[in-house]
Order: C-alpha cells, then structure tokens, then sequence
C-alpha cells in the first residue's frame, strides 16, 4: 500500500455538533495525543466571519483567531503534526488570514457547494499564492452529481491551484462502489492534483468508504475521534490508524493507536452528554435517502421514535 | 445482482445479550412486520438442552419448544417468510426435533466450532434427514483459520449434505478484502453447496462486509433489526433492506423496509436499556485485534473508560 496523509478533523467537524464549544484545554490534549499518533494533519475549525455570527453563541473554533492557535501550538514542545482551518464559502473571514510563513496553521481547506465552485478556486488560489498548502472541498456531490459536478471538476482542473481535491460524503449516501466511481471521475477529468476522502456514517460505511478510497489510492483521508461529526459523524481515526497499522506499519505502530484511546478516555468523549453519536435511525433514513442530514438533526431533538412518519415526511 | 437470501436473526443473536427474554408478543410483533418485509428467514433461537440452562435463568428463545413457535407461526394468517432455529454444537438437545414436515420451522443451521466441524457435520446430516434445510455455519474463523480450516472444509466438501455453508466472523475483525478472500477459499474447496455471510459489527463493518459477500456471489446474508446482537451487533436489516431495494427492485419495494422502520418503532428496541449498541471502544478493540468479544462484554459492564489498560491487558 501507498504511504497516505491522514488529517484528523474531530475538532472542526466535531465543532458542528457543540457549537465550537470545546474548551482550549481539551483542544490543547487532542493536540497532544495526535502529535504521538503520527497523523499528519489536525484541523482546528472555521475562520468564519464574526459579522455572521456571535462570539457569545459559538466557541473559539469558529473562528479561529490566529492567537488561539498558536497558543495550542506552542503548548507543544514537539508539533511534528500541522495544523489546518477549514473556510467555508460565503461564511468566510478571509482579512486575518496572514501569509504561511507568518500564520501557525499550513493547510487551509475550502468547503464549497457545487455552485460556489468559482469563488472556492477563488479563495483556493489566494491562499495558496500566500504560501499554504490547500484543499477544495466540494461538498454534496450524491445530490449534486450530473453534468453540473462535471464542468465543476473542469474548472477546478483548468484554474484551481489546490494540493488536493476532495471527494465529500457529505450526506453519509454513498456504497463503497460509489467512491471507486468517483475516483475514477475524478481522476479522469482533473490532472495533476492529489486527491483526499471526507465521509459520514450514516449507514455506518464512512470507515468501508475509506478504505474503500485508500484501496482505489487516494491521498489523503479524514477522520474524527471515536467518530466525533456532525449527524452520525466520521470515520474513527481510530479505527483508521488501527487499519494501518496492519497495512502501513512502515509508518504506524501500536503506539499511535494507544496514543488515540488515551484521548478518548482523557476527553472522557464517550460520556459526553452533548454527542448523539453511533447508529440512529433518521440519519440512516436520510443517509439511504440521500437528502441533508439536517432534518434528522431536527427530528432527534424531540424524544420520539416515529420513524415511519419521519421516513414518508421526506421521502 | 442475482437475488440472494435474506435471514433476521434478530431474536437468536439478540438473545445473546438478554439471555432470550424478548417476550412472547415481542416475537409475535417482529414476526408480523418480517412477514411485511419480505425476508426470507426468521431466526428465533437456540434449541439448547434444559440440563445445562436453567429455565428460571433464561428465556424461551434458549430452547425454542415447538409449541412455543408454533404459537408463534400461528398468529399470522399470511406467514411467508420461514422459521429458522440454530443448533449450538456440544449445547444441543435434540431429542425434541420432530421431522420437518411436523415441525413449524423450515430451516435449522449448526453453528460449530472448527474443532467441532465432525459433531457439525453429524447434527447436519440428521436433520437434512428428517427433511429440514440446513446450514453449517463455523464460527471463529478469523482465528482457527490455517490448515485446520481446510481440513474442515474439506470434510464439508465430502461429508456434508447441508445447503448453506457460512463464512461466520465471530469477531467482528475481517475487512472487505477478507470477505473476499474467504468466499475464495471456500468456494475452491466446497462445490455443490450455496453460501452464506454473518458478520459482526465491532468495527463497524458488517453491514460493508455484507455488501462485499454480496459482491462476490454470496446466496443469503444474515442481518438483525437496528443490528441487535452479541457485542457490537451485527448487520442491520433496515440498512441491508435499503440496499436491496436499489439494487433488487423486483424483489423489495419501499414497504418492505418502512416495516422494519415500523417494527423498531413497536418494539422500542433504540429505548431498550438492556442493549448497549452502537460503536465500542472495547468491543472495536476485540475487534482489531481478532479477539473473542467475552473480554469486552465484561469489560462494559464496569463503568469505567479505562481503554488504554483494557488494550495493554488483552493484546
């Protein structure tokens, strides 16, 4: 097997679910603990706009104040990890965004829908001109899959200056062939790019649909603490690490995964009163049925369990 | 896609971690809505010997009297889908197995150890005698899976007359590859036999390590309501239903998985406080390392998050 990147995102994607509030202390521990896992990316969050929306209702990792990262960093002798923020399209703050050589993060990925493709390579290529390594994120492609994905893919071909490229599942929808389709798509119409994997556990596959991705050799894969992510989360990083281990052991060993159990029982995440993790049956039937999570999301607020009417509600 | 098998084993493999209690109704209520879904099999239990299980201690699934499922197959007017009941090698007593055709079940599956492929082979070959289907299905095979698993195949090939032989990961450690490396194995050694796949959800895999049984030809696949069962549980039947639908549409329609939306409703199984379903840190770690679940099923009912000790104490 190819040696791959792996990035943990359990604090950016995680961030969805708890309104960014984790504390500076528990971020300043995963931190810890990856930097011993050896995986290469940590992502922190968003540098979203402040204009959009209140410091008082959202934590630190909305925004991503350059002095809050770097507070993390440097709680750390050794930081062999980078560190990445996400920008989403049309929520950005881009004014803070300081050259690489300058910021303590090194890869700033761009989340974009289909239709924002042409300010996400907009955003791509003035972080990269500034000296980062980027990704484009292109978000919902199970929904927004036709020829509109396909000129957005040439575009990104034609004008994009991004490390890599993105495949997101972003409604937790695709079956492993799926993601060997969209490889080959991908692959076929973008040149001389790197590509990376974003999936969700809606029908508990975002694990398969990595490996998936690594056995069609992808480049770089995500993944989220005990699968820590919006709707029914990610891929376990630590269910990655342990998979590569036995097929990467050049660069993992059991060290690596122990380094990621102690985090879990460190942040105490399984106890965490906030998470709704694991299997749940309306963001299955969202995920089966291809639509935005966001109505399961809803529905799982109230304390019922009736599925059927969920179900013919949106079909 | 070839139409394939479908068995809910629900009651049996849930009955794992409820020592069999689901009540007479509970099995009548899932009965009804697996008529609806167009499975093909309902598993109900084990037919276990009351010598070495209390039946003060356990429930009526443990020993699967036929009045009881007699009573069970009764209350349905309609009742398409067949009863099936698992033979449990060195628990059996079979001294109550009347032939099949004064029998209210179809289908009785041996489930042997590797060690324990030659009393398997016995027990199957009696009952495909009295005229029932049959399946051997051998479990562990993660572990006991070198020379003495060709020997026990091989003994299969020439002695056997069942119809199904399972490929069981009891662990719940395989990956897709795996899966498709033992259907190989099996099928170059076993011919004029249909196969089968159960699997395990500790790594979150069984329901992808279905699909890939699927994928490679497999007859008939196991899989639980909300994926109830020992451990991690298995492969869910909604999500298996689901996918079925897109992918044998003369065979299931929508209503056949709003059945299964409408069974978990009915029977509260996500409310069910006996169940600890859902992803596991101790029971993926079994998982990884291709271990029995015993140690973590123990493990859990400590509350305690002391991961990193569990992994050093079992690797």
């Amino acid at each position: 097997m190819k040696e791959i990147k792996t990035l943990d995102c359990t604090i950016r994607d995680g961030g969805l679910i708890n309104k960014h509030q984790f504390s500076l202390d528990e971020v300043k521990t995963l931190y810890y603990y990856l930097n011993i896992s050896n995986m290469d990316y940590m992502e922190l969050g968003y540098k979203n706009s402040k204009k959009l929306y209140s410091e008082n209702e959202y934590g630190l990792w909305k925004f991503c104040d350059d002095d809050v990262i770097s507070e993390v960093k440097s709680s750390q002798p050794s930081n062999k990890i980078k560190l990445a923020i996400m920008v989403d399209v049309g929520k950005e703050d881009i004014s803070t965004i300081k050259k690489a050589s300058e910021s303590p993060y090194s890869l700033i990925r761009v989340a974009s829908y289909v239709k924002d493709i042409k300010r996400g390579i907009e955003l791509v290529n003035y972080f990269h001109d500034l000296g980062y390594e980027t990704s484009i994120n292109i978000m919902a492609i199970s929904r927004d899959h036709g020829i509109e994905l396909t000129e957005a893919l040439d575009l990104v071909n034609d004008n994009c200056k991004c490390d890599y490229v993105y495949i997101v599942d972003s409604f937790g929808s695709f079956y492993p062939i799926d993601i060997k389709n969209e490889v080959f798509r991908y692959r076929s119409i973008i040149q001389n790019k790197k590509f990376g994997f974003h999936g969700h556990n809606n029908q508990q596959l975002a694990f398969a649909n990595t490996i998936e991705s690594i056995n069609n050799n992808i480049d770089i894969v995500d993944s989220t603490l005990y699968g820590i992510g919006r709707g029914s989360g990610n891929c376990s990083s630590e269910l990655l690490i342990s998979y590569l281990i036995k097929n990467l052991p050049n660069k993992y060993q059991t060290i690596n995964l122990t380094s990621l159990l102690e985090a879990i029982e460190s942040l105490k995440f399984p106890l965490h009163k906030d998470f709704n993790l694991g299997y749940n049956i309306p963001l299955m039937i969202t995920g089966i049925l291809n639509k935005h999570p966001k109505s399961a999301i809803e529905f799982n607020k109230n304390d019922t369990i009736k599925y059927y009417d969920f179900f013919n509600n949106i079909i």
